[in-house]
């Protein structure tokens, strides 16, 4: 497969099972509307699965990890060893991804699509690794044309192997110390914002950081101009192989009908590539959590997103949309379980007084 | 037990566990500060447990279904047949209350605090009712001083009770057709905005019909003028069974050194009045979600509570509170499972640059 073979599999979302779900929603034991974003979430749920009574019994998170050049510039909080320890840890359940994703019932897939470091095996990593870390942004671009298309099919592939395992929603996630500068990149190139408006603190830079991370965001979009109406170029020249991935694994769930929930700034970064390249990805996104991190409203608003949680989370691995995606599977299971006023013998509202 | 026997038994938060908790939430494998909302919250709920680790296994929502007099005067789009069908439908696991608890594993408790209706003997309902419904608030008292004190003795033994069965943590839930109209009564009487600023429309009614409630709970004001600063007045006069009920369920919950999780436009009325009742029930409240009813903002603002989700429900039943009660369980499996730096081998932020 191709990306554009990806591409030209995604649907548009199917308005008859999304008008059946409304229906229902109106003739279940509450007043209309009452329970607001979970009825249209159901409803979203049920357009993007073409189901009208949607079960989301199989939730994934894949997160996908890669190293990052440009941290030699000093973007960072943390030193680069810390995206392979953080990986152990995820294999060995101590994150805060595996806690949350225990919380939900979600299962956690863990990808190196390009760690700078070997891995020892694990029979739960998942290895895609397309090259040790990205080159350096603020010198030219992060990767070749043709890796970024090999790291989009390869997260793509992830997908497909999980949908072999049941998937009904995926979640993403993201691991990559330095991460948050090409993402912010990708978002300056996409919405046309300064960098100043977008580049936040990341784990945690002090000022002078702040500022010299700002610097290096304009510094790597002055080398690599990218083409703002080409997706896959910006993410060849300003992006990173755990955002490809991420690319390529919301390709590949839209592609399958499957609803997507879209993590913090990294993720969403590689939902606007996604959007980019394919604007009928917009209908398969829920958007998790407001995160703090400076852009990430912006870019949410270039999605047309509204995040469903604003929990004041910035730690991305996918926490805010595991936790996310279980409200989207309670949505689901009151558009399917609660009972009707016909069968469960409530009187409905009277006639408008007045 | 009298209800002065409840607050005398509320204690401060414990420091100690908070410190400890604080202590860990920076030794995990996450950036300091990053799972924001979440970290707080597990920091809060160390203090009203007194527990470094706090575990919430055991998750209870109480449903409280009362009537009441005033919905003659045309408060609610809905006739007052609903509240017993209502809590029928809770019986058989059809309402949404029943969908969430299910959703996120909590134990439904279903209580007849004042029906208008005899309903059938039920193995799990708790019948603690005081009388058929409250009288109608715009002639005078919802009850008497004695009622308002035996349903909250009436609540707190609903929870005593629950603590026999296991109870870790509390979800405040109403029902009870017209019950916003008593609820904006006792946000009006103790933050002293006027009713245009706190009444709306409820379940759904129309313009004029939101004109008329606001001239009624002004009328319901000016008729029974409890004074501000006595909370079982303003219980007793503009107040309702179920809402009672709550007070003492909240009341009995902090007096156990469980956390309260309190739902939306109703509960929030009857945590005003336990704080009003004993300031230090306050710490161990964490306010659910932001209803769209107009007054809930306010009165959140008024307990100093920030919401925690804003999904634009308005349903009751505690539907909001079970969500967020499952966010409060992720924030202390954080505290309690995630790996420390040591544990995992993970290096930590280097020295600030710069």
């Amino acid at each position: 497969m191709k990306v554009t073979d990806w591409i030209a599999r995604i649907q548009p979302l199917d308005e008859r099972a999304m008008q059946a779900a409304r229906l229902r929603q109106d003739r279940l034991t509450k007043p209309m509307g009452s329970l607001g974003r979970l009825e249209a979430l159901s409803v979203q749920i049920a357009g993007i699965t073409r189901q009208a009574l949607p079960h989301l019994r199989h939730k994934v998170v894949t997160v996908m990890a890669g190293d990052h050049g440009v941290v030699r510039q000093g973007v960072s909080a943390y030193p680069q060893d810390v995206t392979p320890q953080m990986v152990l840890n995820f294999l060995s359940g101590g994150a805060a991804i595996n806690v949350l994703a225990r919380h939900t019932g979600a299962r956690v897939v863990v990808v190196d699509m390009g760690v700078a470091a070997d891995l020892p095996p694990h029979p739960d990593l998942v290895v895609k690794k397309i090259a040790y870390g990205t080159s350096d942004i603020t010198t030219g671009p992060a990767m070749s044309r043709s890796q970024a298309e090999r790291a989009i099919l390869a997260g793509a592939e992830v997908v497909e192997q999980e949908l072999g395992r049941s998937l009904d929603i995926l979640a993403t996630g993201d691991m990559g110390i330095g991460n948050t500068t090409p993402s912010a990149a990708i978002a300056v190139a996409l919405t046309g914002y300064p960098a100043e408006q977008i580049v936040g603190r990341g784990t945690g830079i002090d000022e002078t950081g702040l500022q010299r991370k700002r610097s290096i965001v304009q510094r790597a979009m002055e080398v690599n101009a990218p083409n703002p109406g080409d997706g896959l170029e910006i993410l060849a020249k300003v992006g990173g192989f755990e955002i490809a991935g991420l690319v390529g694994a919301i390709l590949a769930s839209t592609a399958n009908s499957r609803p997507v929930v879209i993590d913090g700034f990294i993720s969403t970064a590689a939902a606007m590539l996604a959007v980019s390249l394919c604007p009928q990805v917009r209908g398969y996104l829920i958007a998790a959590h407001a995160s703090p991190e400076l852009g990430h409203l912006r870019m949410l608003e270039w999605l047309q997103l509204e995040p469903l949680l604003d929990l004041e989370m910035r730690l991305g691995e996918g926490t805010g949309a595991v936790l996310a995606m279980s409200i989207a599977e309670a949505a689901c299971k009151i558009l399917c379980e609660m009972a009707t006023f016909d069968e469960a013998g409530v009187s409905e509202k009277t006639k408008e007084r007045g």
